[in-house]
C-alpha cells in the first residue's frame, strides 16, 4: 500500500548524506509548492536565511549550527588562528542574515566556544567536532520539542477543538513543533483533535504555513480570519488554546506574534486556557517582564500590498504593523517547556522545574 | 486657492441633474480609483447592487429608491393600473439583486406604500411624488448620520485616540457614515482624533474603504491588522471604540461585521468604553437576543483566494468564514442612535430615547 508523504517525512532543516549541503523546505514557496532546496555555500544559506525560505526561531538556530559548521568545513588551512579568523569572519556574516534573530546568534555563538575551546587540536577534529555539534543542536531540538508535545497532550482531552495562532509547528523547528507537538502527538494517539488555524496577518503564517503542514499531516484543522477566533469560541467549539512565543520574560510575560495577546484575552473572557509552548531556550529570567522586550515596527507595504494585484489600501496612508505584542503572564494557564509546566507565580515556578543547567544560564 | 477635493465633495448615491441617472462612486475599483458611475436603466442599476459597486445598508436603500423612481419614469402609460402592474415589476427585479439586504426591499416597499395610495392621482403626478420622496429617503439617511454624528461627539473628546471596525462610513451612507460620523464632526470642530482603522478580513473594508475615506478626508487615519487593535490598547493609545451595526436586538445584542465582538471583549479588557452607532432602523425589538440572529456563513475562497496571485492557504483545507457575529449588550457602553444615546438595561433605554413612530413598528 502506498502512503502520502505527509509533512513528518521530512525535516524542516537537514545536513545532507555527504555532508555538504544544508536541505531546507523553502518555506516562501508553501503552501502552493513543497520544494527542498540544497544550501553548499555561506552566501547561499545566508540568503535562505535572509529571505526566510527557513524561519522560525529554532529552524533557524539548527540551519545556523550547519550553515557555520558547512562554511567551517570549506576553510583551507591547518592553522589554528587562521582557522578561527576566517571562521569568525564566517561567523560575522551568517549572522548579519537576520540582526534580531536570538537563535541565529545563540547557535552561532555556541559553535564557536567549541571553536576556541580547542586551541590544541587539528583543524581536522575541530570540523568533525562542529559537524557532530551541528547534529545534536538539531537533535536537541528535536528532542526538546517531543518533550513539549508528552507535556502538553497530558493538558488536553480527545476530542478538544484547539486554537493556535501563527506557526509555532514543524516548518519553525527541525520536526513536531512546539504549539503542534502535542498536535502531532494527539494524531498518533488517536485523540481526534480539531485543530482550529488563525491566518494571522500581515504574513499569513497561519494561513500557509499551519493550516498546510497539518492539513499536510492528515489533522482536521480549520482555518480562519484572526477575527472571527471570538466567534469559534463563543459557540463553545474551543477548549484550548495552544501558541508558541519568541521570548518569555522572568514575570511570564510572552512576546509573540501580533495578534497572541488578543487570542490570550478572548480565551480568558470565555474561560478557555491559555497555553504558551515555550523551549526553555526562549525563557529569558534576566529580562524581568514584558514591558521590557522591545517591539520590532516592520514595514507598511506587508499590510498594504502583500501579494496584491489590486491596492488594498489608499496610497500613503500610515500603518501600524508591529512584529510582536506581549500577552501579560496573568492571561497565561501555563507555559509548556520540555521540562514540565510552569504556573501560578512564574518566577518561582521557573526556578521549579528548569534544571540547574538552565537556570546557570542567568545573572540571578 | 485650490481645493484638493475630499471625500465629503461627492455623496455615495446621487439622482443627477437631469433626474435621469443614479449616480453612484464605484466601490469595487476603491481604493485605487475615484470613479462616478450614471446609472439609466433597471439593469444596470440592478447590475451596480449585485456587485457591490454600491453597498452598505443605507447606501443600498438610497440607491433603490432613486432606482425604482427612475424606473417607473420609464413606463410609458397613463393608465394607473397599468403603471402600478409595471411598477411592481421593476420593484421585484430591484428586490432581487440582493436577496439579503433588509433596506433594498424597506426602500423599495416604502415607495410602492405611496403608489399604493394614489389611485386617483395621475402617473405624471405620482412620478413627481416618488422623485421627491427618493430625495426624502436620502435626506433623511443623511440627517440621521448628522444627528448620529452630534450624539457620538459628545461622548468623545479632542486628541482622543478612536479604533473602529470595518466600513460603517460615508460609503456605506449617502453621506457622513454612522460609525464616521462623529469623526467628521469632530474633524469639522477641531479634535483632532487619531483614528486607527482595522483592516477587517477577510474582504479588507477597513482598508480599502474607511481608511480610503478618512485619509481622503484628510484625517489621522492609521491602518492596521484585526490582530494588532489588542497591542494598540495596550500601549494606551485607544480611548473610544466606534463601530457601526447591522443589527440591534431587544436586549441591547448586536450584529456586526465579524470581529466587532473581539474588539468589544478587548476594549473590555482594557477598560475602553465600546460604542456601537446605530440609526433607528436597525434596531429590531422583536428580536429578542443576538442569540435569534442567523449568521450567514460566506465562501472559503474569500479566506482563501482573495485577490492573490499565489495560493495563501493548502488547496482544499476547511474554511471558517462567518459574516457577522454578535456582541453581548454587556460589552456595549453606549448605542449612539439618531435619537439619543441607549445604554444600561437596553430594553428600557431603547424604550426610553426610540420616539412613538420607532416603537410603533413592533409588536410589542
Amino acid at each position: 500500500m502506498e502512503k502520502k508523504m505527509g509533512i513528518l517525512d521530512y525535516e524542516t532543516v537537514a545536513l545532507d548524506d555527504e555532508n555538504s549541503a544544508l536541505v531546507i523546505i523553502d518555506q516562501t514557496l508553501l503552501p502552493g509548492e513543497i520544494k527542498l532546496l540544497k544550501l553548499k555555500t555561506q552566501k547561499e544559506i545566508w540568503t535562505a536565511i535572509r529571505k526566510l525560505q527557513v524561519r522560525g526561531a529554532p529552524a533557524i538556530g539548527d540551519a545556523a549550527a550547519i550553515g557555520i559548521y558547512l562554511a567551517a568545513k570549506e576553510i583551507q588551512t591547518d592553522n589554528y588562528e587562521e582557522f578561527v579568523a576566517q571562521f569568525n569572519k564566517a561567523k560575522d556574516y551568517l549572522a548579519s542574515a537576520r540582526p534580531t534573530a536570538v537563535n541565529l546568534f545563540w547557535a552561532l555563538d555556541h559553535m564557536a566556544r567549541l571553536v576556541y575551546q580547542l586551541p590544541n587540536s587539528s583543524v581536522e577534529d575541530i570540523k568533525r567536532v562542529l559537524r557532530y555539534e551541528a547534529g545534536a543542536v538539531k537533535a536537541d531540538d528535536i528532542r526538546t520539542c517531543q518533550r513539549i508535545g508528552e507535556n502538553g497532550l497530558k493538558l488536553l482531552q480527545p476530542g478538544w477543538g484547539i486554537l493556535t495562532h501563527c506557526n509555532a509547528g514543524q516548518l519553525a523547528t527541525a520536526k513536531y513543533g512546539t504549539a503542534t507537538a502535542p498536535m502531532y502527538l494527539g494524531q498518533q494517539q488517536g485523540y481526534n483533535f480539531k485543530i482550529y488555524a488563525d491566518e494571522t496577518r500581515p504574513l499569513l503564517q497561519g494561513a500557509r504555513l499551519t493550516a498546510f503542514e497539518l492539513y499536510s499531516a492528515g489533522m482536521d484543522v480549520t482555518l480562519l480570519c484572526d477575527n472571527m477566533a471570538a466567534s469559534l469560541m463563543q459557540q463553545g467549539k474551543i477548549q484550548a488554546v495552544l501558541v508558541g512565543c519568541d521570548r518569555v520574560a522572568a514575570n511570564g510575560d510572552v512576546a509573540n506574534k501580533i495578534g497572541t495577546s488578543a487570542v490570550a484575552i478572548l480565551a480568558k473572557h470565555y474561560k478557555i486556557p491559555f497555553y504558551v509552548c515555550a523551549p526553555s531556550s526562549t525563557i529569558d529570567l534576566d529580562t524581568p517582564t514584558g514591558a521590557d522586550i522591545v517591539i520590532e515596527q516592520r514595514a507598511p507595504e506587508e499590510v498594504t500590498a502583500m501579494w496584491y494585484k489590486e491596492p488594498m489600501a489608499p496610497a500613503g496612508v500610515k500603518v501600524y504593523n508591529p512584529a510582536f505584542d506581549v500577552t501579560d503572564h496573568k492571561l497565561i494557564t501555563g507555559i509548556i517547556t520540555e521540562y514540565g509546566v510552569a504556573s501560578g507565580y512564574y518566577k518561582r515556578s521557573f526556578r521549579k522545574i528548569l534544571p540547574p543547567h538552565v537556570l546557570d544560564n542567568f545573572s540571578k
